[in-house]
């Protein structure tokens, strides 16, 4: 299968600011094989897309999400945050079947997709309906069974970590990878997270994990373990596996250094953080240390949406403010966080940027719409003016996954009713 | 001309959360004459609109803009605020001409429509031509003809502002209505501001002004005239006319409630503070002391786009985060904020509520997305996710604007190109 992407304006994410006007892009099976601005070479293409008027860039990468939280979408807001937990979330997050979490991962997708996400890391349980998911839809994921060192599943989460690994590695054409999930150091004890860094080396996979969210987190850390979170952390040994480590809300100056030292990929919410007003993460200070700090959505019951065009938007807007400072997180670096550095966070290299030899993760978005209007700055306009529904086109590891906004790979409307269906029945349990 | 909208999901905006399931509303000419829950009163309707999977509202208020600096949008970004201003906007509006002030405020019309505002309030030179544009889109508009009492046009401007009152007042099926625009304590000495006082006595108008933007002004407003800029207006009698103040960043607790007892209409413009750095308002006070504060995009130039959507989230997310509270300005307060509480503060109090006797100002939401499922709470859903795209219909003044997303009213496609044509030449002549 191969495509030729022409008179295209293409945003590689190799160099700041780069734009290739009128270019091509050609991709052979899962990968990007040529990048230009001249003529496109001549050869037998399976299929060739007029991208005039529209915008190539690599597909976003959301580094941090619970997918088939969008079954609890709108069910509380606005409450303090143990309250929403104990009294609103957990309840029916206790309801949720195998199938639920099926329909409500692939809402997610239909949601990611058509805002032109085309790579997601995930935290759940039902692991294996959220790969299904992965593999039925075309997007791709790096796949974490939550583990819950206090909670009654803390050994079956290691087992079905375990079965996952073994059962889905690879599978999807290779659009499926996992890590392993310890929630958060408040949730896994010292010694349940040996256990889980004994099974990483031995399945050789690394880590995702919640570090630092609030300030009760923070202190709760510091007054048991008399170390902060991510020194703590430090101190178990934990980063000597590749880690992804979301939020890094509440953080301070020395591990800030702790986390560029050890290459921990931080990702960075900050709608959801502002959301269950957790705090604001010291973003600016940490791409200052040299950490390639990449964006994720949270889950949809904290943001409420997936769309990772507000999620740069609002990363940008919000430490400006932040910092008394106009200049800090300008659009390119925002784009940034959004594509190249989700890749590198993830442990997926080859995802993020537009070069040969890169996986073929790609976005045509439509430069046609008012609010796009002029095009003095495509990258300013992009991320400050965008919206998920100028995405026309999604391709994912080679394959065309939208197309002018069909969804090609999978029944949307089918998706759509199962999980209204999967909701209405989760909500009659409560 | 009547038209009948049925099988709808209504938010009237006259009660906290308040939603009528398969609601039914009748508009006869440019005004709301029934609205209810049970089978609509029969008549001869000119239209029907079936609303089933449709959420029906009022249409948002912008509160505060620049219309027709949607042509600067993406021209410079991530400065610093003086170098944004000194080297970049200023000098590229000082080139612009009557007609690029037309195209430029038609295609920030497109943007608005197209995101479901209905009504807006515009501070800009060359206003006849923005009202001519208010006349042919057939959008509602609060116009002003901005006044800088330091600047050569001083004079002019309070001439141009007396011909525009006696010009368009009531014109465009009154549509639009007029305040007087004096830019800013910062530009405007007490003695202009006295003229403008006089002005508006004689036209019977109020005012629109933006104050305490910046920390700045606020200190050199108190270093020059010995007050805090709401303090000094206050003590120069502006607030005897009726106020629309955009901004209200850098306030003091005791100037809250000199704007709550002068009933002063205050404007929150969320994402162009932070985007420009400037601050965060203290929107949480403002609202407890009883100012229905609006909200506005400001102009394209700082946001960088016009969409009251996005607008309400980044208020509702911003205030909680920066209060550490998660309660701060809920989905609902939010929504108010965008409607009823912006035809407050424009004076046009039958403006964003959908009620009998109303103006028939409104817009229906698609509920059929991803991102809009489930339907456990449907306003958190289009305040937390709701997207542009999702306004399908776009009812002003009892006259279908927009139907399924194509404008009716006038040639959208000229206008993109029109606005894309005017900005080609513009930068060229800098
Ligand atoms: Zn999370
Ligand atoms: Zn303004």
């Amino acid at each position: 299968m191969s495509i030729l992407i022409k008179n295209a304006n293409i945003i590689p994410m190799t160099e700041a600011n780069s734009v290739i006007e009128k270019g091509y892009l050609v991709i052979e099976d899962d990968r990007i094989t040529a990048v230009g601005s001249q003529e496109p070479p001549t050869g037998n293409y399976n299929q060739i897309i007029d991208a005039t008027n529209n915008l190539v860039l690599p597909g976003f990468v959301n580094a941090h999400t619970h997918a088939a939280m969008t079954l609890l979408r709108g069910y509380a807001d606005d409450l303090p945050l143990m309250e929403w937990l104990e009294t609103k979330i957990w309840p029916l997050e206790a309801k949720l079947t195998k199938e639920d979490v099926y329909w409500g991962t692939m809402l997610a997708i239909v949601e990611m997709i058509k805002s032109g996400t085309t790579c997601f890391a995930d935290m759940y349980f039902f692991m294996d309906q959220a790969a299904q998911a992965v593999e039925d839809s075309g997007i791709r994921a790096v796949l974490s069974r939550g583990m819950v060192g206090l909670g009654p599943e803390n050994q079956q989460a290691l087992k079905e970590s375990r079965e996952l690994v073994r059962d889905w590695s690879g599978k999807a054409q290779g659009r499926i990878t996992f890590k392993l999930g310890p929630h958060a150091p408040y949730t896994c004890p010292p010694d349940y997270l040996h256990k889980v860094m004994a099974l990483a080396a031995e399945l050789n996979v690394g880590l995702n994990i919640h570090i630092a969210e609030t300030l009760t987190e923070f202190e709760d850390i510091k007054r048991i373990y008399g170390r902060t979170p991510v020194a703590h952390l430090d101190h178990l040994g934990l980063f000597a596996y590749p880690t992804v480590g979301a939020h890094c809300v509440h953080i301070t100056e020395e591990e800030i250094q702790i986390l560029a030292q050890h290459k921990v990929g931080v990702v960075h919410n900050p709608e959801s953080n502002m959301k269950l007003a957790s705090g604001i993460a010291p973003v600016p200070a940490m791409l200052k240390a040299g950490i390639p700090v990449a964006l994720g959505t949270d889950g949809a019951s904290s943001n409420n949406n997936l769309d990772m065009l507000q999620e740069m938007r609002s990363c940008a807007l919000l430490h400006k403010v932040n910092s008394c400072d106009p200049t800090v997180i300008p659009a390119y670096k925002a784009l940034e966080m959004a594509t190249v550095n989700g890749g590198q966070a993830l442990g997926l290299p080859e995802v993020g940027i537009l070069k040969p030899g890169f996986k073929a993760d790609l976005i045509l978005v439509s430069l046609q719409e008012a609010h796009m209007i002029p095009r003095y700055d495509i990258i300013a306009n992009l991320v400050y003016a965008g919206q998920a529904a100028d995405v026309q086109t999604v391709i994912i590891n080679g394959q065309i996954v939208m197309e002018n906004r069909i969804i090609k790979t999978f029944d949307e409307e089918n998706v759509l009713t199962q999980a209204k269906r999967a909701a209405e029945r989760l909500v009659k349990q409560v």
